[in-house]
């Protein structure tokens, strides 16, 4: 099996875990189930659960207790998505073609399918308790999981981000990174570190982790901003050039063009080798950063 | 001290406990966190958090792990207010004669603060586990306190709730007892039986704090459509009468006020005695549930 036969194959077994874990629609409150299901089944690449699953294979994982976590950092990423998507956010109508949940379900209900999923995910987690794994160590993966979703992770990033769409060509290299590094980067971090937290790696190994979800958070994002001045839109899938349009402070436009690519090079090689540097290697995990960093599209 | 300023030194002394918990308002994402602190700070009876200490404290509870739980809980209700209030949901521009957290800080930024606040609410819940309590009792804790906030407890009320006010007339009795019994009473019943299961109560104790949660939040209902008919303008501090003015369907005019006074007592008076029933007994918590269940405004 080659590399994207296998991930196929991942992804398959992972949206069976996730299923497992989408409420019933059913009782007077089905709508809000409903919608939080159309949310999370849009599809994707199921990439959090993915990479958490790598890393806690990687450090000797193999009960169940990772199931409800894997599921609930799916529903983390989704409630993220449906906010986001909302009129009074970024307003998209559209998400990986189909129409967003605000548009199907209304807003007020919208809004509730993201709290729905967001407490869900905890009420998922906890689960985890119950399926006979290290309460020490499940506790210390709990702990990881909410802090890299909440106000110091992703919910950070996009509190800066909405800010810095006001300020226009004002933003600063401080703020740009700062934001790819919580809206981005901490749920990356989370699904690393709380997978292998689950499976008992120690206080080092979880900082080396943190540093490759850094990582390619970063440069993932910075490639983003690479291609969407190089890419064609047929390329993309989306308008090439758009930044620009939008007069979008960018890491091209803060560093141009050369030292962007430069920095995104220099910070995809250094997660690829911590991520190598492990004794514990995974080689599928690394082939999976390595096309997350070096995408063309 | 006699009741009241029994209450209020223990409302001083959750409030205290609270701000512990509330975030430092600075770092990049400092407004989304000034939001949250400001919604929390609005005030109020602190009543889910005092609750909670008291059901502890009856079941023999002495530790600190309760005061995450007690930040927690305040926590969830907030962020259900900021998120209800917004222009999509009710639209409330007032809140205890402040203006509500959209009007401060802009609609993006309430809603982010409100999904910060249920995020900070597991991540202040996790920190029990620190505490030296007993683990099995906090992930016991946890899974109720988690459940009854989610889609089967409070946010499963909201969704009807939505879904009502687009019925007009034709809302039924059941949906307005799921709308009492999972918007209002959820949080009642998580206050109780978090506070007691962190106490080490038993399933059968749990099942009667249930019941207990159930009818003071259901009578509690109950007694504000009472109030609506019955009430002035001047005891209510809003307007008498609002609910037949909107054509709204409330316990009164689905089942008539003799009955509906008929069916609150009933459901007070059982709330009381089945309190009243365990061998440990706490007397403040009994007048606590008598001043809410007989309140005249």
């Amino acid at each position: 099996m080659n590399f994207k036969e296998e991930q196929e194959k991942k992804v398959r077994e992972i949206e069976a875990i996730i299923s497992r874990y989408l409420p019933a629609e059913k009782g007077l409150q089905k709508t809000v189930l409903a919608a939080m299901n159309y949310s999370v089944l849009a599809g994707g690449k199921r990439l959090r659960p993915m990479l958490m699953r790598e890393a806690y294979a990687m450090f000797g994982g193999s009960g169940s207790e990772i199931a409800p976590f894997l599921a609930a950092i799916e529903m983390i990423h989704t409630y993220s998505l449906v906010h986001d998507d909302l009129p009074a956010m970024d307003n998209d109508e559209y998400r990986r073609g189909r129409k967003t949940t605000h548009v199907i379900y209304g807003e007020a209900m919208a809004i509730l399918a993201g709290d729905g999923l967001l407490n869900l995910a905890f009420e998922t987690a906890v689960q985890a308790f119950a399926l006979g794994g290290n309460a020490v160590q499940i506790g210390r993966a709990l702990t990881l999981f909410a802090q890299k979703a909440g106000v110091y992770g992703m919910i950070g990033g996009q509190c800066a981000d909405i800010e810095a769409e006001d300020m226009g060509s004002r933003v600063t290299e401080e703020q740009l990174l700062f934001i790819h590094a919580h809206k981005t980067a901490a749920l990356i971090q989370s699904a690393l570190m709380t997978g292998a937290a689950l499976a008992g790696a120690c206080e080092e190994d979880l900082a080396k982790l943190e540093t490759i979800g850094y990582n390619i958070g970063v440069a993932f994002q910075i490639q983003d901003d690479i291609l969407d001045v190089t890419g064609t839109t047929a390329d993309l899938g989306k308008s090439a050039g758009s930044d620009e349009k939008n007069h979008k402070v960018t890491y091209v436009t803060l560093k141009g063009l050369e030292q962007a690519r430069e920095d995104q090079k220099r910070l995809s090689r250094e997660a690829v080798s911590v991520l190598q540097s492990f004794g514990n290697r995974n080689l599928f995990l690394e082939q999976l950063v390595e096309a997350l960093i070096t995408r063309s599209h």
